[in-house]
Parts: C-alpha cells; sequence; structure tokens
C-alpha cells in the first residue's frame, strides 16, 4: 500500500502489528479514529499507556490486577486449600463467570510449547511449587485445555508435585449441557462415558 | 465481563470502541499487548496521537496529508484539468494503484446519507464547487460506489455544477477482468451490456 501521509503510515504499521489486524482492517480503524474527535485517540492511547506501565501481577495467583494482591486472593470467602491452574485471566474470568467456584487460582501465563519456545521456566510453574511447599493446599484442579500443550503442562507440575501431600483433579471433560449425542466428537463422548459419574451426583449439581 | 483490573476494563473498552471490534476482540488484542514489550505499545499509542494531532488535509484535495499541499496535488506531472471525485483515501490509493490515471482528485469525506445525518455541508463539495468557479477543470469523474448515497451525491453535485462548462462521467460499471459471465449479477451485466464499447476501443485499453 502506498500511503499519502507517513503519518498515516506510521499509525497503520502500528496497527497491523496487533493479532489479527492485517493492513486493511488497520487502515479502517485508523481512518475511524480520524473521523472521530480528538479525544477519543487520546483516550485510547491513555488507556493503553496506562495499562501497560501500571498493570501489575498478583504476586499470589499472577493474575492482573491493580494491587499487590488481587480480589480473589484477599478475599476471607475463599477457600484456600483449593487451587484452579489456568492458562490466562481469560480461564480465570470464564470460570467466576459459573459462580460455582470458590477457591483461589493460580494463573501460568502461558503452556508449555517447545514449537513457541516456550519452556517450563517462562511460566509461573517455581512460584506454584513453592506455594506448594509452603502447605495450606489440599487440592489442585488443572484447567488448562486439552491440547497436546496443555496436557505436557499438567504433566509436568505432576511431576513436580510429586511427594507433596497435594490431591490433583482435571475439570471434566464431556458433552456441553444441552447439546445432542450424535453431533459430539467421539473423543469428547467416549471420555464422557468413561468418566460418568453416579447419577445421585449429577441430580446435586443442578 | 467482570475485570479484576480497572486499567485492563478501561483498556478493553476503549479498544472496543473501535468498529468491527467487540469485548473478547479487544481483551484479547490487550492481553496481546501486555506480552509484548513496553514499547510496542508506546509505540502504538503514539503512532496513533501523532497521527491524530498532526494530520493535515491537503488544501487542494481534502485528501489526509503530512503537509498542506499533498504529493498528488503538487506534482507537475498530473492533468489539472482531469479531477476525480472520490469518497475516501481508500478509493485515492485504489485508483494510484492502477496507474492508469493521470488526473488530480477531490476527497468528499463521505456520501451525502440523510440516514446517517450527513448532508452536503458535512462534505467537501463546496470547495469542489469553488474549484470548478476558479476555472482550469474540463472534466469531472465521479468515482463513488454505485449505491443509493453514492448517487445521490453524484446527482447533486451535478446539479451544483450546472452552468459551468465542464463535462461529467462516471467510472464504467460492467464485468470483471477475468469474470465468467454466468455468475454476474443482473445489474451488472445489464449494465455491462448497455454501456458497451466499440471493440477497437476495447483493444486500445490492453
Amino acid at each position: 500500500m502506498d500511503f499519502s501521509s507517513k503519518l498515516l503510515e506510521n499509525a497503520v504499521y502500528e496497527m497491523s502489528q496487533l493479532p489479527g489486524i492485517g493492513k486493511r482492517t488497520a487502515l479502517r480503524l485508523v481512518l475511524h479514529l480520524l473521523k472521530q474527535p480528538e479525544e477519543r485517540t487520546s483516550r485510547l492511547s491513555a488507556a493503553l499507556e496506562n495499562l501497560r506501565k501500571k498493570i501489575k501481577l498478583c504476586k499470589n495467583c499472577h493474575n492482573i490486577s491493580d494491587v499487590e494482591l488481587c480480589e480473589i486472593c484477599s478475599s476471607p470467602k475463599r477457600d484456600r486449600t483449593l487451587v484452579c491452574v489456568v492458562e490466562d485471566i481469560r480461564d480465570v474470568m470464564a470460570i467466576e463467570n459459573t459462580s460455582q467456584y470458590k477457591g483461589l487460582y493460580h494463573v501460568l501465563g502461558g503452556k508449555i510449547s517447545p514449537m513457541e519456545g516456550i519452556g517450563p521456566q517462562e511460566l509461573t510453574i517455581t512460584s506454584l511449587v513453592e506455594k506448594a511447599r509452603k502447605g495450606g493446599i489440599k487440592e489442585l484442579i488443572f484447567a488448562l485445555s486439552s491440547t497436546m500443550e496443555g496436557d505436557t503442562t499438567n504433566f509436568y507440575i505432576y511431576k513436580q508435585l510429586e511427594g507433596f501431600d497435594i490431591s490433583t483433579s482435571t475439570i471434566a471433560r464431556g458433552i456441553s449441557v444441552g447439546d445432542e449425542l450424535e453431533y459430539a466428537d467421539e473423543v469428547t463422548l467416549g471420555r464422557s462415558i468413561l468418566n460418568r459419574i453416579p447419577f445421585e451426583g449429577s441430580l446435586k449439581a443442578n
């Protein structure tokens, strides 16, 4: 693309560095900002700068937070013996939305992925093992996605925790509530049969 | 969505104000920035701020430009008697890419659209009429999209220019080069038959 303005070209270039945003979309977004009052652009860039400069990670669970210890970790209502291991803040938000979980979280910041150059030291695994060593945790729930990377990460952490008196579990995989059996993929349907639960248990969950 | 951080919530909100970007996408983009070096965010917000504050519109054609008079308007190689009326900078870029046009442009900044509250005074039509009054323009080419709004705008400008010795034309509508007739829509195919050109003319175009 040939731009008539260096300023425009630069803005489009920076915008197109965001994931999933190509040059054309970037141009559309930037032209939109130009049509809006100047204040809109100031607010956007200030919000991004502020976030990047002032953001903290909770020193206990490593979730994104404005303060040293996040709301969940500092809440007296939370069960401190239960820790759910997740990949990032989106997973925390998804689980919090269910209102079904009252324990704490541990945000890894990613999954082990040799292909992308992410090893265990890039994640917050050492901090998790440290927390386990200090005691107080009874159960660790693995809630990573069930991909090769997720499974590898689960297994790596599982191995690191050998010798500690902590039980581990993973979230249940199965047919989504309301889904038809005939449209489910075989792996999910297979797992949901293997990991079937007593009927009384399923009554309790509702 | 419940955010664990006001800074994050604010950044996601501002991001989601961009067209076509929902809350989920905004969160993904913002989290991506958080994983990147701080400098990336600074560069993005500086580029946007700079663009919004320093951008100029060419005083002749109203295209986006870094200087008072854009490259095209100040080029001695351009035919000043020919003016192509377009909606915005993207159209200028598209036509420039063809290398087939050697005249000047006039960027309207939109189309007349009562539904969106855009009247003639929101566009640069007065400036176009002023240019026509000054003389020197022989032909005006309408290159707006052939929608109701585009046609209305064309006609409005056409009416404003009555009495001036300026010929007007619109870009040709027809079957795209390389397209099969059977897949073309009827309106386009109909127009391409009505507006057929002498065979010798089509040879010249290649």
